[in-house]
């Protein structure tokens, strides 16, 4: 067995007694009922993922920027060009990025994950060595990947996940909005006009252009959703099949995964396709402002916690997000019951 | 001069050189200009409020939960009964309520202000004892507060704003909904049926007679929004009296005050009509269930961070919402710039 297969059989659904145990105290909680809202949702879905109620904290958390190159940017899908991909994994090795300013702020560790860069990188602190290839082909012309390269890319991303805690999703690679778009419309059946969007900010002509591209790349591939290995390969991007293995590897190991913006989403699609169980360890941190996102988050039915418009990347909304899950467990270890603290409890009576 | 005078008299509009030196480097930042959504609307807030860019974080972080009974009460707004809040202050003094939790897993302290507790309290851990009345008087039968008792009360807010870092704002007091939506009445001229909501979740009976008991309110008292003491004198509470103390105070110390919900919202609008230019340093951290609420933050034009759902007060919401702050100031603190990161800029440079 390989270990995505090893994965794959691992991931079973999250536990029902637990959730049932979680709603039971939140109801005896010194508040009137159901008036956490959605951070109740929350404590109920932390205690179904580790089979416990209270759940462990989702601590030590740690995101990993999933980091590759595209072929499709030869297209002009963007202005930046491609060196700005490893140009920032050094500002993230050097803590200079956004990222790591919002890492600090929320004691989240930083790693980065080098599965495809497209040019060679020195040594680099908390930068994770496993690239697959260098970068993507270029998807218009043919299969961004290899059948092989997508399991490779995959399992790298199950390999980093961490032993307990929280894994939070980030990427970073030039042109992965386009990927990402592609991801979406073949699991999803959106219309290439609805799920492509500005990435970055890209102007008008940009995203027409970038819109044809995907069009014409689905008619090209005419992607199979029950194939999701093989819509990886026809699209890429690496830094997509690694977050899909986060999202693999977090499942079998019980622990929450926390979703970036649309990179996470598209990468979800991926990984719920592979294994539906594994979407209930997924939690939505934050909306992004990529249209793309609203059609992946409501295909998987998640729900976003944030919605700041932000369109970033990198794990900055996942790492905005981390507090309320460790709130949210909190308050399942520390609220004192009506009972337990001598307040009457008017919800629960006769008036 | 009063304290409240003295306080009213050092309030001045956020620092305009400061927002736009944020604003600036915002834009030299390793990002794509505005990729940061609302995150970058609350750095140069920060950076206005304390004149200064980068802004210093927002710690230490205090959460003062306001603590007053409610005269109101008697006419059957609630199915709680009024001893709840004087339980509650003691399940916050021994740590045991949702504040405590949330407030733990966020690195903020608690301090609960009881300016106006029905009930006599043994001395308490963290519980300032600054009461002004036991409780408001019904403000069915007559004004709910002397003037005098108003000025107390919002000097005992003051007095409990610190030097320095992020105040946080907490409410507690049975029937504190049927204020708050008076007050939201009496500034934003809604109309009643409008401002008041199910608070803790009353069933459709109670809520019928809370909309009267505001309505008929309203008509007695004719509150006039030019004169603000008067309106919290014919109304109350004492709690929001006091968390208007807050906002003052924390605008005149230039320092960030993080409103919870619609009593936050209630209050603010007091100290906004005593003070204009104190709704800048305000920051509101969620929108609250309670429909005045909305209502309350549209009058100020403040746009909450967080939108989960959740009416407990106690300040819950405002702790939830303070690591975003904290990742807003870090930000400017730490990110690189396009120049000294050696990454290539595209949003500047012509492609």
């Amino acid at each position: 067995m390989s270990l995505l297969d090893d994965t794959l059989a691992a991931i079973v659904a999250p536990d029902a007694a637990a959730r049932a145990a979680a709603a039971d105290r939140l109801d005896r909680m010194t508040k009137p009922p159901g008036s956490l809202g959605r951070i109740e949702d929350l404590a109920v879905t932390l205690c179904g993922i580790a089979g416990a109620c209270p759940p462990p904290p989702p601590d030590p958390a740690v995101v990993v920027v999933c980091a590759g190159d595209h072929g499709v940017h030869a297209q002009g899908v963007t202005p930046w060009p491609q060196e700005v991909t490893a140009q920032m994994v050094a500002n993230f090795a050097a803590g200079g990025a956004v990222v790591n300013a919002f890492a600090r702020a929320a004691d989240v560790q930083v790693r980065v994950l080098d599965v495809g860069v497209a040019v060679p990188l020195p040594d680099l602190d908390g930068v994770l060595a496993r690239r697959v290839a260098d970068g993507t082909a270029d998807l218009t012309l043919g299969p961004a990947l290899t059948r092989a390269q997508v399991v490779a890319a995959v399992e790298a991303g199950i390999a980093a996940v961490p032993a307990s805690g929280c894994v939070l999703t980030g990427d970073m690679g030039i042109a992965n909005t386009t990927a990402a778009a592609l991801l979406i419309c073949a699991f999803t059946g959106a219309d290439p006009e609805r799920a492509t969007g500005r990435g970055t900010g890209v102007d008008d002509a940009t995203l027409a252009r970038k819109t044809a591209v995907v069009r014409d790349a689905l008619a090209r591939h005419r992607p199979d959703p029950a194939d999701p290995l093989g819509v990886l390969a026809a699209f890429g991007g690496l830094e997509h099949a690694a977050i899909a293995g986060l999202v693999l590897g977090a499942a079998a190991r019980r622990i929450p995964v926390l979703l970036d913006g649309v990179s996470a989403g598209a990468a979800a699609l991926v990984a719920a396709a592979l294994a539906p169980q594994a979407v209930g360890y997924c939690v939505a941190g934050h909306r992004s402002a990529e249209p793309g996102h609203r059609l992946a988050l409501g295909h998987l039915g998640l729900d976003p916690l944030l919605d700041l418009g932000m369109r970033l990347g990198e794990g900055t909304g996942a790492v905005l997000a981390l507090p309320l899950l460790r709130a949210a467990a909190q308050a399942l270890h520390d609220v004192a019951t009506f009972g337990d603290a001598g307040v009457t409890d008017a919800a629960h009576e006769p008036v």
